[in-house]
């Protein structure tokens, strides 16, 4: 049985030092040390790990943190939403977002041209930018071929920018993949539909894609799941994984709760009915805002492997496999 | 202003009268009241109407009241994500789903077959039945045609049924578009996969389907959206109405909070920003469990739309219109 | 096994078909059924009845509901905070308070004098009519006596007041006492102080008013706990039915969540533990705003006890039995 | 205008560090890092700081830390609930409090004598050790006077104890008074109650207390106001800052919205009502699990503090003060 310990502060604590320390706290922070627990679990297994996050963490500044996870060969696969993949590369060809306020006057902000994201801003102008440039890239794309399955469409893309906080373009020259069930929802699907009226051979197939998810990982890999908020790019992580047999590490992070049934809200305990996951050391649901708990939980995580010297291998291994061919 | 007044029990209250009063009451029973007039308001301007919901309200026994709506003409175009759907049709082929408890042993569900959503509960059983019968639905489908927009196929799927209770049953009949932006995120699009590799020319859509709910609606027509939950079937809805110009009316039901920036989470007071919204009697937001609050909401418009001789109308006003040709 | 069944809308529904049909829905509607079940059984069973509920929901229009409850002889016991005793003390003399909005100008607000709980608005005016009342009825109590328990002082009061809608009246008239363990915690306790000050003999005993909670039940009653909120108002309530053995029936109706660990998210899960609870189906917690919810299952449940001719003799039990001497 | 900045890892990251980094991230983050700032800038003015929390938060182990920043003379004002108080005394005198899971059969829990706080245990055995100690200590007590403001007794209580990282102790040896508006509401409440009935004369005067929290800050001070979890802690602080013309700092750190109008939920925006907070940057409203949130913005906090020698200058300054006499 594990004694809550007291908590005491000492000058210039770093954060796995802190996040040690939740272990023996109680409540979501014992969640939390077990998180980083189990990640730090899912690398040393080699396990493959498909990591999923909403669009608003794009247009936050977890975007460039979430790079660097591809880069440093944390993440094997990506599962995320159209919106936050818009935003990356708007910020990779250099737009800014701006931190606003919850509590604002939205008409006025309409007025002068800004769009709000929770406490984050986004000028139409950026938008307007990101359209011109998606032009371009559609014509580049159709140019190489017609029919394209959508996560190459988007390793494509990231092949074209040149900044190493994209996500795009990490998980590009790091042969990650990335998912987006849902690629038509937002102003990248507006593109493609106007793309298409003037070229009908233009093709955007995302039923070869579901074959792409399903053999980015085997039956016999064993798998984690890291599903950063809810929506279709978690649900879409787990029922590939499920199909190859289920994964035997989970890690849930959300503001939902269980009690309304939804995907979002759903906790690891269900991933214990996967039959794979062994026991309750090898999952944690922590309930918080991910902008604050996913730094910590992967900080805590990623010091360990560069301790134990695993880091540098995990990269190396991940350049050698080719995921996408 | 509108004063603070105290609730009063009677025998056989009726729904209707409990949600009036509810405007007197405060915190989310005021918001409920409001929603409940936004719809009636909705449907007196002759909006067009976008109702999303998530997939685990259809797992609920709200899915026959969904049906219910689109035959009485309240909504005209369905947003949604692809698992509901798949339960619309395994219940419109005789599967039942029971009550459990969300409290549960889900190793000993997961021994006995059992999967769980919450506290509703799905047998194995279920999903091989409906994965037979969708073998022989893509069949039939690829006969017709090798290119699918994805509510030309869901509406196709509808005919196929007879059951009505059924949400693609009730579309199809009274064409009502159903747009699915995920399609293959679930056991469909597994099948679909499978279809596909036999049948490499039959193909799914989806750019051409971004046009169909484009079309759906039109700059010039009032719009409404209820979005109950959150996910890509709320920000569908929210992006193709904002693509013709912004709805004049919201009603948002959800348990996210604005907190955390996420879709889910966002409220109406954002729609003011979209320069339509007139006033602040045009939008609502619900926070609490839709399976409690949109029947509330829903059957008071309903009595009072009932009342004021409209639901006739308005049925037959769809039946004339054909939004899906 | 309770299986899934579609609602369907039929014009001038009842609260208690709804309620009725939530059982076969599923999520928190499933809860919000029970918890109106879990109150019948309490009744039919002569349980001790302990109703909680927290300051705001008396600024709310639930106040004068609360007072109906004491009368129909639904609670035998209340605990609440004393905010909402001086709310309704400003009511039942007079004062009004208004439906306002979440989202306003605060520091607005603060400039007309208005103050401002959730969406509902209070006038300075009224604390101020509230503070000359408070010192009049401060003299009358203590020319009756100098040494005051909290919920004998808190029925002589109510025996001053003359409103039917008004909780200290309705307890008064009905011999059920009101405990507020935290009777300073508002204006009242700063006027409780400036008395003091002037007559050093005038003293509030809570001490005294532990024993008069503890003796509210016996060991040998059957208990029921309704808890509307969380904060002491809650706890107070489950302290004292636990030091008599644990109550047999429970109730918890919030919108916190367990996962924080606070008295206001725990769950009629742990009332398991106190060895009391027969079964499941003697315990329901409902997630939501207590302004719709509680109003529902209420609503059925005195339906219920009206159709079963049990609510007239329920009141004229509760007359006899004289809890407050 | 700020702008989102992408988070990038680098080894051995300290815990100020990352609390920097939060200013340009988003969502709840931002709230965060204000949060920290918003304590550093109370100290700096020489603000008179009152620290809440809940019981629940003394049961895990963020006691310690309150006991640290009271010795640190962070804090002038302690409130808080009576739970937390009986925790703070069996853990200072030997009891171990254990971490659970949130997912447990409580049943089993009960037969095994041992209670559960969310994911913390307490042994039966610990709470007779406690109350055949709480029996001693009121004799003593009695013994020296019998009629005790709460805060005095408590006081008397502490320096009883000898353990640094208690709450209690701490705050007695550093002249910090405790505020409890609530005493009766646990065990400790009862052990009154016993004693009491032996001993008539025996009084404890909550009315006193209110005079005692009143002039713990005078109308002249500047006051912040660092509330963690709601409850009356939170609104006793509020309240008797409020009556010295209200505080010029506020940071509240809860999981409740502001959407049920409680307590727990009001957000920082209402203390602008107050009229002297002077702008955004004074408040700041984090919604997340204490456990995670307040060690991360409290240690940010401390660091600067310290870098700015001002840590010891607090402690002394704090000493000489006397603030309970």
């Amino acid at each position: 049985m594990v004694k809550v310990k007291d908590l005491k502060w000492k000058q210039d604590m770093r954060v796995s030092e802190l996040v040690d320390s939740y272990e023996f706290i109680g409540f979501q922070s014992v969640e939390l040390q077990r998180a980083s627990e189990v990640i730090v679990k899912m690398k040393k297994d080699s396990a493959k790990v498909f990591l999923t996050f909403t669009s608003n963490m794009v247009t936050s500044g977890l975007r460039g943190f979430f790079a660097q996870l591809i880069e440093l060969g944390i993440a094997d696969v990506i599962v995320t939403t159209v919106g936050g993949l818009e935003e990356d590369i708007m910020k990779a060809t250099g737009e800014d977002f701006q931190i606003g306020s919850f509590q604002t006057d939205d008409v006025e902000l309409h007025e002068k041209g800004i769009n709000r994201v929770g406490n984050l801003l986004i000028k139409n102008e950026s938008y307007m930018n990101f359209e011109s440039l998606i032009e371009r890239i559609l014509k580049k794309l159709y140019e190489k071929q017609k029919r394209w399955a959508v996560s190459e469409m988007l390793r494509e893309i990231g092949l074209m920018l040149d900044d190493e906080n994209s996500i795009l373009y990490q998980a590009a020259k790091n042969n990650v993949p990335i998912f987006c069930p849902a690629i038509t929802d937002g102003a990248f699907g507006f593109h493609l539909y106007l793309f298409q009226q003037d070229h009908p051979d233009f093709m955007v197939d995302v039923v070869k894609d579901f074959g792409n998810i399903l053999f980015a990982s085997s039956f016999d890999d064993r798998k984690g799941v890291i599903a950063l908020g809810g929506s279709i790019s978690k649900h879409h992580a787990i029922l590939s994984t499920l199909l190859n047999g289920g994964a035997e590490y989970a890690v849930y992070m959300t503001t939902a709760h269980r009690t309304s049934g939804s995907m979002s809200g759903a906790n690891t305990n269900e991933a214990k009915s996967w039959g794979k996951v062994k026991d309750e050391s090898d999952v944690a649901t922590v309930i918080g805002d991910v902008s604050i708990t996913f730094p910590l939980a992967m900080i805590h995580a990623l010091d360990e492997l560069a301790e134990d010297g695993l880091l540098e291998s995990l990269k190396k291994n991940n350049e050698d496999s080719g995921v996408v061919k």
